[in-house]
């Protein structure tokens, strides 16, 4: 029996019925003004822009806009190829926030929209749209900034680009996911020694290991690369892009009970004394997550904190 | 206690009954005459050949020789490695059927033989056999085709091989194991990225993702290469053999159940409309899947079927 | 709310209570003389030199050094980072022991220093240890001493150092985890094919499969990056250094059930008539497990155990 003559069996099984959907417009600007969109086609260009810090910091701002766009996208079919990047040249995302800035929204803790307690629930989310999602990074992200990227589908990146999980130096572990989706891409050795030693990756390294998909020499170059990339994936059917996201999701994804635990231990550790010193010295040498020398390079600076 | 004082206590345990076979020999040919092999020691050489498809087309024939080929060796204690090659010097195995073409027998679709419904299941007894399975692949191996590969224990390309899994240009998901198998092989990001773009990859960067175990520049380099290797499993115990094959399945194969969830969305998805034109389009660009300039480059030629 | 916030809510909530501890030091040698260690800071060095053995064989009074050793550090909190090296400039560790040799205490079955039966028990308990370690190979790591190796958090080696699973080519499976840390590090196909060869794998080649984290040209070389690395992550807070193990190994550590039928079956396979066999064939080529030919090179010697 070939597929045609299946075809005759089972056709009636699966009648999509694809609602008839407006497209998403930046027209409607996310409610802090930290996400812009534009679809051209059945492709989303986002692009994150925190531009009341310095260094596209990942706090509950940006957290909300995120969660507002994802659960927008979640009914979507008009969009199947979600494509992210930063405003920011030198900060894909900085990092969660280390402390609340005058302006900031206070969310409770079991908000969706606090970034603290819940990036890694709103990254899972990204796993599941049925959509594909790429992020395409040129300068730094680490922690939050970098476990959302890995939450992604793909990854590409500059060479010159940089991720690292810095966590471990200020006490405490990673909370959105960093644990789980960083071992699966790289081996347990070498998720170990990023995450144990909170030491910088670039791009270029990172390709090597597995971290992204590809590097690219030039960010034009990465361009070009992307658009065709995400232009393809445009032309298929719904069906088939988020069948194959589902299936690999089974195989490969963490589970949301080992991110709940991720989440729990960061929480607690990141409020222990010893992490709460070191946060504070944080604060003093970044002038409060300004950029600046170490945030440039936290990898390089992290021993600081201990002289 | 060491080893040799071990076998004073446990030697009872496992006394090995080893049946007396007669060698499989290629003069029983299969019943549908796509498969033929020879035995040389303890090493069984398969040859892909279903030569009434210019493309070596993975079929209902070589599913049904393919699966009494499989369930002889079950018990077959005479074989130690299988090396499967292909009689095709451009396809290896070109992909699954589209379309049942005169002549394929017409399997029930809970009949073990039907390619379209169960290649993941043959696939799996693949993995569960007693003895090493190599494939040596030269030429194209898509869709089934490179999922059978992926069933193999090891995979040994040229450089200018080619591998893929079009079907999301086709509207649905791999069937027979590829969103299990790959992530598992290359990680989730590039899975993915193969998975939803359809691109073919080849040997050379096959290699380098592990995708494959090495790639080689000359097929005789690879020759010589397989032929060292099969000789040298083949010296050693069946025991051994057994017991790592199903350890290290333990620990990195895909369950039943998650290749089972596969195959369901894949014989729904292949059942739409939108996908049953696609194939139409298909069977229309490649002259009812003949060898022609679609076959040979099926990664490149995808987005055609949008036109 | 930020961290900062966050602290004001659960600071009660993980009080860390540290107990005064003095430093483990190398003037309690170990009780067979099998290992040493100095602390310098909060990084442990530990040096294996089984000098009874030419070849630093693993063996009962090795495993019971080193169950002694690990037993202690489970509640240390003095140390934050184990680097293990080896006396031996050709043989990190050789391998098992395959034969009682005299003057090696022998201990029941169920005896956590019963190096053949309990290994695999031993070495899971280095990964459940509070603190990073680190294994810095020159020379031989085969069979147990490969997976040592591959349970200690981070493998740094030298390019001409030699790693491999002998055990197919003595008619059994390996029985310290080799068949679930290998495929999880390198990929199942690869780990098929070391592990089903016996070959030796250079520390060049095991950094391009991901088998270490990185190779080096020269001894030096390494010291200096592991000695800045070591240094670094012992600079780290307690908790997130321990946070980050638990958590990655929930994500990647194979599990006592599937070691534990690993070990079931090499108990078995090891202890049959057709092992035996071998065994006292590999003793009489090794001159009993002796510094020599066989043993600086047994990937390329196994066949010559059938001749």
């Amino acid at each position: 029996m070939s597929i045609t003559q299946l075809c005759l069996l089972s056709f009636g099984l699966l009648l999509q019925v694809l609602p008839v959907q407006a497209k998403l417009t930046s027209e409607s600007p996310s409610q802090y003004g930290t996400i812009t969109h534009s679809q051209n086609g059945a492709v989303l260009n986002v692009l994150f822009d925190n531009n009341s810090t310095e260094i596209n910091i990942y706090d509950n701002k940006i957290q909300s806009d995120l969660y507002d766009l994802v659960t927008q996208l979640q009914n979507d079919t008009t969009v199947k190829v979600l494509v992210f990047r930063s405003a920011n040249p030198d900060f894909f995302l900085a990092h969660g926030e280390l402390t609340a800035r005058e302006g900031t929204p206070n969310f409770a803790l079991d908000d969706p929209r606090n970034e603290v307690a819940n990036a890694w629930r709103l990254f899972y989310n990204i796993t599941e749209l049925p959509m594909a999602s790429i992020a395409v990074v040129d300068g730094r992200a680490r922690g939050a900034g970098n476990e959302f990227v890995m939450s992604c589908d793909m990854r590409f990146a500059t060479k010159s680009s940089m991720f690292g999980q810095p966590e471990v130096g200020l006490g405490f572990n990673p909370g959105a996911g960093a644990t789980q989706y960083l071992p699966r891409l790289i081996g347990r050795g070498r998720a170990l020694e990023y995450l144990l030693t909170g030491l910088d990756v670039t791009g270029e390294k990172a390709e090597q290991l597995g971290w992204v998909n590809r590097a690219f020499v030039e960010a034009s170059e990465m361009e070009e690369f992307v658009g065709d990339l995400a232009r393809r994936i445009a032309l298929f059917p719904n069906l088939a892009i988020a069948n194959i996201k589902a299936l690999v999701s089974n195989a490969s994804r963490p589970s949301l009970e080992d991110l709940a635990e991720e989440g729990r231990r960061y929480l607690g550790a990141a409020s222990a004394e010893e992490a709460q010193g070191l946060i504070n010295k944080t604060l003093e040498l970044t002038n409060d997550e300004s950029r600046g020398w170490f945030e440039l390079n936290v990898g390089d600076h992290l021993p600081k904190l201990y002289n």
